[in-house]
């Protein structure tokens, strides 16, 4: 069903600013990773730190899912704390996650994090962007990342990942000043870093905000909201031309994708940052999210959990999926990233009834 | 603000029921917790378990924070998983949550587990529930509870807690009659065990449907409401007469109320279920589900996290839980369990809100 003009770069980047495609792009999160073989065989060989570090090893394992399955976006392999390391955070990856020994606990913790210059601290994760661009060519947009604020924020206060999130929620609650001089910091760091990133090849960028979903509404325009906007506001600064026919290499144009899990109460206010796609988790029907924010391009949402059972059982879900938006101003992905004890066969099943795309009539339907 | 007319005990009952009552009765998901210091005392001196099945202690923490506190409701002290290890399955309560050593992985594991009876195996707790009821009168309504089949499926299924379901996930996917099977069995415990707290004097039961917000609407449809639904169908079964001015001591108009957490995206398929009242999580607004069922009797729904703040805006934040439902067939409580760190000056905050009740203005206005 391909028209031949559409290669998976620009199928996936007109997809964010809602322009017609031959059929919805498809990726998914944390698609290079351990369910992957030949992802833990080089894992095998380096520390995670090393693998984010390593330009030849990030570009290796952030192929490898490039070559298996053709997805229309490859994600650079790297971890949303790097950029906190680069801050003056002690990052320990353990085998329950990630884990910070110092957490921030008050203002001197927040003054000892400094902001940084991507270029000179995290100068590799440029040279894998290039290596991304040169290998894949026009085949898939090169997708860049960073976390949001906010889920930063948490990761630094709590000292790793929480269930309560109960050490931000004091902060919150009791010293509003140093989480809000932690956000602003944060919110410089993330537009710093997603800036370089651009400027070193990264045709669309997302923003993790993984943890936002944990707030009330009230609490997430009050704090992660403001925060995330700020970063996207800094890096359409560089330039505000968005005409997708415009698009350069710089900040011009580049799309914006903003990713919250459990986002379901938080739809119409994360519509208000200047997020070109909004990534919306499982729980919420792309039916429901398309309109509550009608013309707004939405990223999603198959239960990652979905992929573990039945690959025909996922040829389903995804159909299901394209009928509910008719495959427009849509990028099929998952609702959170790909579990380690996914089978291939389901990975497989994904991308083979994504591109088989939409039928006409449900495409007819669907309302933008 | 209280009309002589209401005991604590009758203005909870009666609320669930969504009969007007003279304050919206008030209490608190681990209520008896690890924020108390005599909590801490008693624990000091016996293991989790230990308290769970010593009639005297178990009763001495459960009244904890109705001497404090004066809730209109006192759960008995417990946990979700005793009637699991009643079942036959090894549970371990280590520092970082429970353990089930040998989860449930097949359907040979599952014909391992057990329907028990609950007088035999679980006698303790109908102890405790009389115990409570003696101590604590009228003054408060004793709350039984148990875990929902589908949450207690995740501990047996996953052996513990989860971030990501993905062995439960898994076996939905690939083997539907194990899943069932479990389920089935699970509802048929469930009843047993809160038919059996309703014999003992429970007034009212609360069934934990923790972790069912993780599924999609079509998926909760599919597996965790169905569960939840035959359990509390086999507990009405004893009785359908459910007028108030009849409420006897059986199973007979005793209310019983639905938790889910992350339960936006669920809130209808909940209302299927015959539970008089639904317990729902921060992030959906008590106005909105008041629109989205009304008539249903609502409890919730603090975020726990905001009781680690200031109490000035823990008061703020009951007030205005109260002026989106009128106080209205609405039980105050909180969105999930109080955290360990929670300051007491806040729980006291929260009670002291509770009791000064809705003002006639915002009463008038809000809908049912």
């Amino acid at each position: 069903m391909s028209t031949p003009g559409f290669s998976g770069s620009r199928r996936l980047l007109e997809a964010c600013l809602g322009l017609p495609v031959d059929r919805p792009p498809a990726w998914m999160m944390r698609q290079a990773g351990r369910y992957l073989p030949e992802y833990r065989e080089v894992r095998s060989r380096a520390s995670f730190f090393d693998l984010c570090r390593t330009p030849d090893l990030a570009i290796e394992v952030s192929l490898q899912p490039f070559r298996r399955f053709a997805p229309d976006g490859v994600i650079f392999f790297s971890d949303i704390l790097v950029p906190v390391q680069a801050m003056g955070a002690r990052v320990e990856f353990g085998e329950g996650g990630p884990e910070l020994p110092e957490p921030v606990r008050c203002a001197s913790d927040v003054a000892r994090l400094r902001r940084f210059d991507p270029s000179r601290e995290v100068a590799y994760t440029g040279e894998i962007l290039r290596g991304l661009r040169r290998e894949v060519g026009d085949r898939a947009a090169v997708i860049g990342f960073a976390g949001a604020p906010w889920t930063l924020a948490s990761y630094l206060i709590e000292g790793g990942g929480s269930k309560s999130f109960a050490a931000i929620k004091q902060m919150m609650g009791r010293d509003r000043t140093t989480l809000s001089r932690l956000l602003d910091l944060l919110a410089d760091v993330v537009a710093d870093v997603l800036s370089f990133q651009i400027e070193s090849g990264a045709q669309a960028v997302q923003i993790f905000d993984t943890w936002a979903g944990e707030l009330t509404e009230e609490d997430y325009r009050e704090w992660a909201l403001p925060a995330a906007s700020r970063a996207i506001a800094a890096i359409r600064q560089a330039s505000p031309n968005r005409d997708p026919l415009a698009r350069g290499e710089g900040a011009e144009g580049v799309p914006m994708i903003l990713f919250v899990n459990v986002c379901g109460h938080l739809l119409e206010a994360m519509a208000e940052s200047a997020a070109d796609v909004l990534s919306i988790d499982w729980r919420l029907p792309l039916s429901q999210a398309r309109r509550r924010v009608p013309g707004r391009a939405l990223q999603g949402n198959l239960d990652p959990g979905a992929l573990l059972g039945d690959p025909e059982d996922v040829r389903r879900r995804v159909r299901a999926m394209l009928a509910e938006t008719g495959g427009r101003a849509h990028i099929l992905n998952l609702g959170h990233g790909v579990l380690p004890q996914t089978p291939i066969e389901c990975v497989e099943a994904f991308f083979e009834a994504a591109r088989s795309g939409v039928g006409e009539a449900a495409a007819a339907e669907a309302p933008v």
